[in-house]
């Protein structure tokens, strides 16, 4: 088995741009993701990344594939695991194979959170969505409610409410952390409505979903509201198993990085929604990915 | 005059993507520049902006007039000449009128670098150009310079071999500081000869250009090379004078900032090639555009 210069984890905005320049540096680069888009396939209306304007998250996605196709970056379909560090080399063990490279681009390990509440696990896939992009056809007719308040949360609320017969959004605190704007344009939808100041306490129903059951937050009162569909949309969670006790993380576990996406780890870099910067967007994951790359070029070139 | 929330200053990748992100966050945002792009308008092949495959530099810079038009974003074509301070407020004072603002995203001040031998200037439009992407249809059947050893040269001497004659690649220092995927692909191209370890010392000719004077760095030997067209692309020259005394700059004149973006004065972000980030690209810039005006936005909420 061979030795990468570097190996990049995750194929979202961070790890897709990581790799295309670390290519373009002509660095032997294995890129280890399921899929190429990371969340940005959960996305169903990007408007906000300067430089494409197709709206769809899988066309971004495309056109991710077709520029790793264009520098012939090395992809593996598999799941990080484990990364330890072995001298100068690191080891990164995956659920099906082993790899190792002189430089690790961490990426990769940001998912959706969940609520924790009663009949969330229960109805995955018979009526709890983490996907508007992927579900909202099959929300026709129906009554839907979607849990958060921030842009995800009404981006998704959004784009239902062109399938649905009417969509709740549901959000435990009185004030709405979405753009302005977001919230500007859904508040003029007529088949949304706002319920603020909400705390979701169970999902139920029989076979499918039937309602969820509300307690407002002021009053304390509990109350059902029917809906067929509920999509989660509460925000990312930072699993990052793989380099635990390798690099600092914060109190959330993301992992601690300085502006040349740095770990505390030599060799090791992050970019992207799992490290400490606090704003988590695309087009921001894509500079970071450039940044990294050209750090852990500069790192290789430094201690070859 | 009223006062606008946010004043970015600087139209290419950094500033468009500013500017986006503050209007998708409704606040007033006034975008000054005489153009839109910035140096992607100088730039022919861009293949690492992920998300983007147009290629032509004209065609992303299209792209972000759209994207600001989508968001409703207010351009003045203008140029900053001083930015200060009184307060809370920031006085903007441009070539043909003033603006305040509650914050500034400085991002404008970059440009190409001159030689300064003699006849660089008597040429400038006779010969001598500094946009390989304007001028490369000129050159078809014409012997043709390009000085540089950076991704820049690189790009417009592949460029420019599609159309001249033959185009010599000049560099003052041995090793050329480009891609290694761009150096191998320039060295297959028939009609590119590499002049390393030449210095440039002047730029001759009659009514136009007729050749480059160099001096081979290791045996002191000068000679003359005919050219019809001299390319300059020996990188980037900040000029921040608007904001000099506002805010710190490093040793090379590039202002100092963290990984928000922030200044050392409260309410003045920066992003781009401005700063003294050492990886200067168009994604990267657009990722720091967007974490500024994030950054912004923050400010205006905590002191409003």
């Amino acid at each position: 088995m061979g030795i990468y210069d570097i190996i990049v984890i995750g194929g979202g905005p961070a790890g897709v741009t990581a790799a295309v320049y670390a290519r373009r540096k002509l660095l032997k680069t294995l890129l280890i993701s399921k899929n190429i888009g990371g969340q940005v396939l959960q996305t169903d209306n990007i408007e906000n990344y300067t430089g494409y304007e197709g709206r769809s998250g899988a066309g971004l996605a495309d056109i991710f594939e077709r520029q790793l196709e264009a520098v012939s970056a090395e992809v593996a379909s598999d799941v990080a695991v484990e990364v330890t560090r072995d001298g100068a080399v690191f080891m990164v063990r995956c659920e099906d194979g082993e790899y190792r490279g002189r430089a690790v681009i961490a990426t990769g390990g940001s998912s959706a959170k969940r609520l924790g509440v009663p009949g969330e696990e229960a109805y995955l896939g018979k009526g709890v969505c983490v996907c508007a992009t992927c579900d909202a056809p099959m929300t026709r007719k129906k009554d839907v409610a979607v849990i958060g308040g921030g842009n995800a949360a009404l981006q998704s609320a959004e784009l239902l409410a062109k399938f649905a017969n009417k969509v709740y959004l549901v959000h435990r605190r009185g004030a709405l952390r979405a753009d302005a704007i977001l919230v500007e344009r859904l508040r003029k939808v007529q088949n949304v409505e706002f319920m603020l100041g909400k705390e979701v306490l169970e999902i139920k129903g029989s076979a499918k979903v039937e309602a969820i059951r509300v307690r407002d937050g002021a009053s304390g009162k509990e109350m059902d509201v029917p809906v067929q569909k509920v999509f989660v949309e509460i925000g990312m969670e930072v699993k990052l198993d793989y380099i635990k006790g390798l690099a600092d993380m914060n109190e959330y576990g993301q992992v601690i990085v300085d502006r040349l996406q740095r770990t505390s780890c030599r060799g090791l870099f992050a970019a992207g929604d799992i490290t400490d910067l606090p704003y988590r967007q695309a087009i921001i994951a894509s500079g970071q990915g450039a940044v990294a790359a050209l750090a852990a070029y500069d790192y290789i070139l430094e201690s070859s």
